[in-house]
């Protein structure tokens, strides 16, 4: 039979990372193309040892169904950890547990948007939370960024037209495009967000992970009014598979996004939920996050040298960000950044062309991302190579 | 600051079950209200050795992230396995993994519906099914039950109406009402389905918990156009707390699906993916389901043994269920299934009122819903007395 499918999901294209990732099980390709962590950093042998404790103390409890907004000690531990540390979380705010950060971006929008409200995204953005934005039938109104963030001064001509219910951005590391907002703008976006009244959904999957320069204040942190609903993940801290994450925000938002989870999927796994909950409350949560740390600020120093070496300042430039998983690799005016992602395929190295990350699907792109978390030392060396090679033979 | 919430999301309430047992922390009250499976169906020797044998042999790929559409060798052995034992899927179709049975009716009405679209299900139905409607603003009609399930002359009516895009039902041992459609009425509904070209959403969370009675075909099996969405679960079967449920339909609706899901959670918690790989694709999963279905009917023996034992017929009728885990109790005409429940409530039992499963949410209900799942056997024979004298008192 012929099927006809909801308005919402008609135009909704399958990200194309994951169609790359997808499409490419060449073992001897190098792949910069993922936005996965690296497994050198999972903490397999504690969470071992925690779902062992689990089986043998708990598993009844564990293999219950649960309450919607998650394990009350995770939802707790979370809370306090994070308020303690960052600042992330006043009196009137609470946290709950989602199944990823990804969850609580589209319980977030799902609770506070209509389709048809207008919301204001970094251009470029995460593909993830822009269709998620496009299957709720968002208008999305991209503001381009720079070196420090989002333009807030573009972003105030936006607001000024009127309409905007919602800001999404990704202050820290922001992905794809690398680069952090300066505190000036956070200061800039949050006295915007008040004087026009709109909601900031702030992601926060990688702020834990800087690599060098001073760590800047959440937008949540600045938040005195329950405007800013924080998304946080445990999948850059802990691992990506177990699909635990936290919203910290205004309890009656929270309320509302609760409602919206229990239609959704009841609750989030329970038994990883306790082995997170061990993990943050035991002594060595910390150590783990500047282990982390540690790998990624040697991966990306590799990748940055290597870039260097292989690329004349002529033929692209590229962020060098302070911390997170990508940089952003820009062509000069006139060439195509999907282009030399084929050039660089044909040549065993994937990429992920920037127009993947375009608010307007089809504006064409000269950038494109590059992933440092996940490759060996070597297959960083190897493709930036690659990479240089074919650019050399690209860009005249 | 004050919070406006979308138009979804502002009239739906939570759950009434879910605050029933939140707000019921009493150790000695007894409850009929849950849901949930008995732990002591849980396999947890077996889902530890399988956690240990992930943990030493696949963690880099257990926690790293997956595919949207689940851990291939599950959607591989589930799929081989209910075509195998049920004749659920053919060649058309295909199966993927989703966060517990509750995302496949969510993903399946986001992909199929518009706002405001006519879904027509059973009335009473699954307070988690009409939530989750409700939440799309789908246009719901309710179609009222006996014990050979929904009634499919009025069906007709309501289709002959004409404006009708989907039908939810849980031909199996209904949630709430315990009844079961009769082999007749499924020929009949795939058959109107098919003159009024309508979806068929086929809610199997208990199909194969059956105690007694012969077993009747899914409708998925009786499918040979690929109208049939069917979402099962491993919750009854495996576990709750897990959240790992499964879809059989046809894969263009599969491949819209996966598209929705990406936005929501992009994939289900890998590592029990794979712990359910090994407890299906193990040699002992078939005898593991008939001790689970050992247990209930004992149970289930129980409740109906002692609810006869203490109601007279004059005063109420409840149905007699061959699976699934309700009993559906009836009040004479002029009484309130409410009214009952608070004055079992004041007794230390609780039940769920029959209010909270309607279609119409303010169309009172003379029944209650009483769980046999969840309780011992002391629990059964004690609640079922205070049920036996609240009603006494109540109904003169």
């Amino acid at each position: 039979m012929e099927f006809e499918f909801s308005d919402r999901i008609r135009g909704l294209k399958p990200s194309l990372i994951r169609e790359i990732l997808k499409a490419d099980p060449d073992p001897e390709a190098i792949s910069f193309a993922a936005g996965n962590p690296s497994p050198d950093t999972f903490p397999t042998a504690e969470m071992a040892a925690a779902a062992s404790d689990i089986f043998s103390e708990k598993s009844g409890a564990a293999f219950q169904y649960g309450i919607t907004e998650g394990y009350t000690p995770l939802r707790k531990a979370t809370a306090e950890r994070v308020r303690r540390l960052h600042g992330i979380g006043k009196d009137f705010d609470d946290c709950i547990i989602v199944s990823g950060g990804q969850q609580g971006i589209e319980l977030a929008t799902k609770v506070l948007l209509n389709e048809g409200d207008t919301l204001v995204c970094e251009d470029p953005s995460f593909i993830g939370a822009l269709n998620c934005f496009r299957a709720q039938r968002l208008n999305l109104v991209g503001v381009e960024c720079d070196g420090d963030g989002m333009k807030t001064d573009e972003l105030e001509k936006v607001l000024a037209r009127g309409g905007v219910k919602a800001i999404y951005t990704i202050p820290d590391f922001q992905n794809p495009g690398g680069s952090t907002m300066s505190l000036e703008r956070r200061g800039k976006l949050m006295e915007l967000a008040k004087k026009y009244n709109v909601y900031i959904l702030e992601d926060g999957p990688y702020f834990e992970l800087r690599y060098s320069g001073e760590t800047l204040p959440t937008l949540k942190s600045m938040d005195d009014e329950g405007r800013v609903i924080f998304c946080g993940s445990y999948s850059k801290i802990v691992a990506p598979g177990i699909r635990i994450g936290y919203v910290v925000a205004h309890r009656d938002i929270l309320a509302k996004m609760a409602v919206a989870k229990q239609v959704s999927d009841v609750h989030t796994n329970l038994f990883f939920q306790m082995i997170v909950e061990r993990l943050v409350s035991g002594g060595g949560f910390e150590r783990h996050i500047a282990d982390c740390r540690t790998v990624y600020r040697w991966r990306r120093d590799i990748m940055l040298r290597e870039l260097k070496r292989n690329i004349p300042e002529s033929k692209a430039s590229w962020t060098k960000p302070d911390g997170g998983l990508f940089v952003w690799l820009t062509l000069p005016e006139g060439y195509d950044g999907t282009e030399l992602c084929a050039r660089a395929k044909a040549n065993k190295l994937a990429c992920v062309p920037g127009i993947a990350f375009g608010v307007d699907e089809n504006a064409p792109s000269r950038s494109l991302r590059l992933n440092f978390s996940l490759p060996t030392d070597e297959q960083l060396v190897r493709g930036c190579e690659i990479l240089g090679r074919e650019i050399d033979n690209y860009v005249r």
